[in-house]
């Protein structure tokens, strides 16, 4: 016999990555209590499988390059990585995979925990299946909130199931360096992974459908980053397909299929290839919505035609990037709150609405060299009718770029609206640039016009002196 | 017997330093023509003896500290530094104190070179001698912009002219690593200076006469800064006065006496206690100015009671850094360009005033860990009256702090104007935090409310989230 409890809260939240946790945090913060339900492990794809294990197999690699590139230093870390220290620094960034701290920090901001599968089962109303079976149905007066992320999508391709390929979760978790590493998929888990996995030792093989790396950043970051992993010994093969994926009896060498007939052999095989949200099993046919589709919301972040259910982070679509869900966690948590006590009138760029989503959006790619990109490209620009126009620099223009890195190679370019005299984008490549992209965040989001940003003066010799070059350039 | 020759232009600007090369290239892009007066090297004290090659000394102490906190790659990072590859590394940086390539520049942009010692022989006028002691007399139709700079001061003591102390210069310059090093002040020389021979191999004692090291920054960055000097090896002695300097013969060792008969056996003796500006020899007295004085000037940097004396740069005091005085440089151009055509009202944050140097004078001290700063301290703010608070964040609580380096120790502040709800000032100290403060110059400049800046996301996992932590503490 199922024992079925029922709970009622101010809020439900369906996952407990970072994007539940902060939301959770939010309308605790406004006074409404909270339930968080959670079938993995809290603290989310990106405590365990994404941010925080790449970036913790990534920087050796870029601390060696930057080592690499500086006179009395460079001789000594000639050698090979420690991979056996790496990936063990990376099991213990992860917490072994256990999530006790996270469950701790739950606790200390009153939010209660349910460990389960959570599904709708009607309006305001989430049903959870523990994992002995047993069931709660909790009640949410104010809202429920789906924040349960998205997962990897593996293309429909003959052989694929059996060759146990790699998704993100295996890229980041592996426990041993394949001595070839096929990667397919130029985005930034692709790129990344490439250069983690080259840097710890691998052989890499890096298959794109498209013309380069990094599509969705200026064309020329993919350029330089390429240029650099391919110079490091990657080899990069643009415009081509994937047909099938044979691992004879499921263990042993994989061998890659492309469209041609050409093949490529490796250990391990990597598909870097497109996310889906994980909406298929959480009962968005009781409220009538498509399961497994992504989640149309409004600034709020509230789901389209509702006024309960709020989708947050990467099932809304909307920018599939850890830190930009935790902004739109802080937004809906504090809409939710405010409208529990009345309302919240989601006028752009107040606490009630996610502006930035559309306007200033920043990712940092941890590649070898760094790039950055924040707002619109320049393309993006034009095909939206802005009247914009683009400067870029050579960062080896910059003083404090040669004094980071000998033979500095690198690029910065900034879009500027012409019509308000504001910089609407702003993109960098280079090594150490990583940092460099917050300031044009807050250029492009405090909207501060050029002639303003004029007095902005980069200490020098800094990277972000970049920006003199590119005001000149734009001025000049 | 002399020649004499007479030559009229626009504007003359004494010292081609960066400061002065920015302005020379500002009035030719305003249309106007330019001479400019150097005795020295052209390119000046940032080039040769400063800025650049004391970035190119850290570089290697800051790369190889930072590869010593990153799994898998510390242990090939115990060893000492090259330090022959450094030094000559740092030759190269300066062009082996050769200015060629800065004698092409000035000739790209059409301003007239005058290599000699220059003097104001009355208003506008200036007698320029030679190295053959040939004679120039250049009159100035508009300006005449005093851009010298400053020089290291020694303090008076005995026996310190006999035992060849080093400035800034000679730490700098310096050909062979010392083993013994005393440096003398805590301020950025001092503390930049006993990092890089430090990490070159020089057992190093700090002596500053105040209480910690960094002085002008926001007290906390002293303590982390001096502490990590202290763990690498420092002798830092707070609180301590200098009495006397001796070396037997002018050779051998050198025995620094402090005040209680105390006193430290070295090879070298560094005094960076101060600079003063390089006025007494330039005819002040023929305009009814002080010889020797720092000069008072307009936020367009004209000197106060003149329609024709510029003085930009370290002369006039208000800020002795290079990129301010660039920035000033750039403002200064642009006033005298426009003063030419008509006038120019030196606006705040307008084309014609160097508004930034009361409100947002970045700095980046290349320390181990780096330190940043911009706008207002805390104390600063409180003594102008300013109703303010300062809030704090520890690094280690920024998820990216700890990817970026095993045992991260540092801390972010910023100091919020309460009335108007915008940031005045900005401190950080940690490793790779150099290119953060960009953001704060924009922030503070732009004058973007913290309700807007709640919409700069910064990307996860960077040190920029420190950003979000410190608005989070902020409004928490």
């Amino acid at each position: 016999m199922t024992r079925m409890v029922e709970d009622a809260f101010d809020v439900v939240v369906l996952g407990a990555g970072p994007v539940g946790e902060n939301l959770a945090d939010r309308v605790r913060a406004a006074g409404l209590s909270a339930a968080i339900v959670e079938s993995e492990l809290i603290g989310g794809e990106c405590s365990y499988w994404a941010c925080m294990p790449s970036k913790a197999l990534l920087r050796p690699a870029i601390a060696r390059s930057d080592a690499r590139k500086v006179a009395g230093l460079r001789e000594s870390v000639y050698g090979p990585l420690d991979a056996l220290e790496v990936l063990r620094h990376r099991n213990s960034v992860v917490g072994d995979w256990k999530d006790d701290g996270q469950v701790d920090w739950l606790d200390s901001i009153g939010a209660r925990l349910y460990r389960g599968h959570g599904r709708l089962v009607g309006p305001r109303r989430v049903a959870v299946t523990g994992p002995e079976g047993d069931e709660h149905l909790l009640t949410a007066r104010h809202a429920v909130a789906v924040c349960t992320g998205s997962r990897a999508v593996l293309p429909d391709l003959p052989g694929l199931p059996g060759a146990h390929p790699w998704t993100s979760r295996e890229a980041t978790s592996s426990g041993r360096v394949p001595e070839r590493l096929v990667v397919v998929g130029g985005g930034v888990v692709g790129t990344e992974m490439a250069t983690a996995w080259q840097a710890l030792g691998a052989k890499v093989t890096l298959l794109v459908r498209g013309g380069g790396l990094l599509p969705r950043m200026e064309p020329f970051v993919g350029e330089y980053v390429a240029e650099a992993l391919a110079t490091r010994g990657a080899d990069i093969r643009t415009g081509v397909d994937v047909t099938a994926v044979v691992r004879d009896g499921g263990t042993g060498p994989v061998t890659v299929v492309l469209d041609g007939g050409d093949h490529v052999e490796a250990d391990e095989v990597l598909f870097a290839t497109g996310r889906a949200p994980r909406t298929e099993d959480i009962g968005l046919e009781t409220v009538g919505l498509r399961p497994g589709s992504w989640l149309d919301v409004d600034d709020s972040l509230r789901v389209t035609g509702t006024d309960w259910l709020y989708a947050v982070g990467d099932v809304n679509h909307r920018a599939l990037l850890t830190h930009q869900g935790k902004y739109q966690a802080r937004i809906a948590g504090a809409a939710i709150g405010a409208r529990a006590k009345g309302d919240a009138e989601p006028a752009p760029w107040g606490p009630y609405a996610a502006t930035a989503d559309h306007a200033a959006v920043p990712q940092v790619v941890f590649s070898d060299p760094e790039a950055a990109a924040v707002g619109l490209g320049l393309a993006e620009a034009e095909r939206a009718g802005r009247r914009v126009r683009a400067v870029d620099v050579e960062m080896d223009q910059v003083a404090g770029a040669g004094l980071y890195a000998q033979g500095y190679r690198g690029r910065a370019r900034i879009v500027v609206d012409l019509d308000r005299e504001v910089v609407v984008g702003a993109t960098f490549v280079g090594p150490g640039i990583g940092e460099l992209v917050h300031s044009a965040t807050v250029a492009v989001v405090g909207e501060v016009p050029i002639a303003r940003l004029w007095h902005a003066v980069p200490s020098y010799p800094t990277l972000s002196e970049a920006w003199l070059r590119l005001l000149e350039a734009y001025r000049g």
